[in-house]
């Protein structure tokens, strides 16, 4: 079977495929329900699995971030946990279209039940781009996926918190992408399940923007001890995407 | 009397006078005991009081802050806490010198019992420059007042934290200036005592730096919601001071 044909089975109506300009990976997306966003592509270039790790994205959605990981990263094996069907399904077959079976497994199910659908302490490093907006905050979107991307309907950084900390060993990694509104509250939350917050860099769309997201890392059981990384600027004063953005989005 | 007396008389063995740079105010300091930093200035550029509040600079030192702070803002007035008698008695001649008894008040005390020498929710703004290291930690300076200014030998952000608490009336602004290693720890210290961070800049050397210094507000009682400013860049890429931080160190 050649490329066309076996692109041709996976795809469904309305769906399309775009090339992630890494390893000549692809990913499945249907742009009338959800794509994935510059978040996913930095939070991917943010987290460093090591070559033995075991890898869990909460809310992998169409399964970009794993991907990007496994295109990035030798080693490590990855599980995506996604709970509405239509974005497992189309995460599965990206999967399959990348030939990327033997590390990366798409599980269906709810990220508020993590901690019984794995063993606990059972992942090295957990990823997560989690809906942004306080359940109660902010315009909802009116289709049901893209409202639970960004929304806290599903489940809030608290169950996201919980979970994490209940399903990474002592000494695991947990790497977030979010909004610096809730920075104050989301630290506070972490150090209170005990993923002392290790590393934070704040992203600016411009040099002279406030910050639109942070980029944070957590260890289990961590000692008191914060880094704050050199600010990543998006775009220059030319409005080009920045030489460090360039390499994140990659390239063949 | 003319200037050169004047600054005879208030002036002793081993003190110097230095321009602050801003309406020709001056300050005292004594080189081979303590002279203020960059912190300070950086303070005093980000820390925002009203025309009619009433500040208390917590660990004032040689009264830097709130003269810097009295050069840029016509109105409110301040009162600076130091504990060491002779950086107090430095900060009270600095006042006389710049003639700012009027709006500069220093008092000698223990920041400890801050809450037990002025009346509770007495100030609108509470700005500290506090000892970074925690007590245990990094090398003791052997001079005591610098320790003291370096090290949480007198007081720690917990000790600050409780009084700025109890002396800031509710919707009351507090700033400091602090290393990066203990934001995590100080966000969620502010929040015990219900003193909500609202804004939050990085300070870095160079743009490719890690963080050396954050300054964050935080307004008593506030609401969750957290403003990331752009980096604050000390200096561009030939070593200049940035026009940002040229302006912050004024000139006449």
């Amino acid at each position: 079977m050649n490329q066309t044909q076996k692109c041709d089975r996976l795809l469904k109506d309305g769906e399309r495929i775009d090339d992630l300009q890494r390893k000549g990976y692809r990913i499945i997306q249907d742009p009338s329900f959800f794509c994935f966003g510059s978040d996913a592509v930095l939070l991917s270039g943010f987290a460093k699995p090591g070559p033995k790790d075991k890898v869990l994205d909460l809310g992998t959605g169409t399964g970009v971030i794993p991907i990007l990981l496994a295109a990035r990263y030798e080693g490590p094996v990855f599980t995506g946990l996604e709970i509405h069907p239509g974005s497992a399904d189309m995460a599965r077959r990206s999967v399959l279209l990348n030939g990327l079976e033997e590390r990366i497994r798409i599980v269906e199910g709810d990220i508020r039940e993590a901690d019984r659908l794995f063993p606990g302490g059972s992942f090295d490093v957990i990823v997560t781009n989690p809906p942004y907006m306080a359940e109660h905050s902010g315009m909802k979107n009116p289709s049901e996926a893209r409202a639970a991307a960004r929304h806290e309907l599903l489940c809030t950084i608290d169950d996201v918190l919980r979970v994490s900390a209940a399903l990474l060993r002592s000494g695991g990694s947990f790497y977030m992408v979010h909004r610096p509104h809730r920075l104050a509250e989301i630290i506070d939350k972490m150090r209170k399940v005990r993923i002392e917050p290790k590393i934070l860099r704040l992203v600016h769309p411009h040099a002279e923007d406030e910050a639109r997201m942070f980029l944070i890392k957590g260890t289990k059981d961590g000692g008191q001890w914060l880094s704050v990384e050199k600010p990543l600027i998006l775009f220059d004063e030319n409005g080009e995407r920045t030489k460090e953005v360039r390499e994140l989005y990659g390239s063949e």
